[in-house]
């Protein structure tokens, strides 16, 4: 069912490309850019079909990593700001760290929240730092750069390696 | 070494407020935005330290993780295409799959080429669509705003849990 589903959407935009420009059929079509939901289901049907998402798009998967990540992030910034000022406060942090995993971040700070009323304090602030950062410090462009820029480099550098093994092992023989 | 650094740069902006802006010896600086290395540096010191991330900033840290997503997507992405016009092939694929673990991307590429020549196409084949997919397909906006939106959600939701259990509590006593 899945599958038949991907084959109509990916056949789509081939239909639409087929059809010439100069069809009267179509003369009301917005030729500028603009909202419009008829045209923009049909624009996304040019996508590669992503399967086994379940109910989740692949953006919810990864913004779900980058939630687990904030709330690390967000740790390492607290934890630096206490260690000044508050070591009392640092140790408790660091010592809490230490027993609870931090892979689930929210799940992290609902423990803190039920230790002590202090560990409650902490994990408040925790909440704020992450809010803060993913909203105004994280610098979301610079991420697209960065991992468009990695792909590209691992695909050379992957070509490169291979090219270069084969071509040793054909002069060795 | 690091905290101090972190503690000079933390505080700069505090003491740059705090100049009022009537003060003369500050009339050279540009009113309008402008690209100045030097203005760029003091606005960078309003962010929130992140100590421990090493050389790497966390938004490479993230496009790490990215990175793999996107190979992990691009696997999927053409074993759903192999799975209807190349059943050979897809279940070479998935038989590989099977065998090595795709955490690391780049690894699991690099192990791909190496396997056989028929292999070594379908390797080629996901590090093109993964490259393809992170540059035109993934929706980096909807990321954005997605992670956003999870973490204001899931602070509301920490919150409003804790309250109702405090007061439940509380009822009960």
């Amino acid at each position: 069912m899945e599958s038949s589903s991907a084959l109509t959407l990916s056949q789509l935009p081939y239909v639409y490309s087929a059809i010439p420009s100069t069809n009267k059929n179509y003369h009301f079509w917005p030729a500028r850019k603009q909202r419009n939901s008829q045209l923009s289901t049909r624009l996304q049907c040019n996508k590669m079909f992503v399967p086994g998402f379940g109910e989740a798009s692949p953006e919810a998967k990864a913004a779900i990593n980058l939630h687990n990540f904030f709330t690390y992030t967000a740790v390492k910034i607290v934890a630096a700001q206490l260690e000044s000022y508050n070591p009392e406060a640092y140790i408790e942090l660091m010592e809490f760290v230490g027993k609870h995993p931090l892979d689930d971040g929210d799940k992290f700070c609902a423990s803190m929240f039920r230790e002590s009323s202090r560990h409650k304090n902490l994990a408040l602030r925790i909440m704020e730092v992450r809010s803060a950062y993913c909203q105004k410090d994280f610098e979301w462009d610079n991420l697209k750069t960065l991992a468009v820029k990695m792909v590209t480099d691992s695909n050379t550098r992957l070509m490169r390696e291979y090219v270069s093994e084969t071509s040793r092992a054909e002069n060795e023989n």
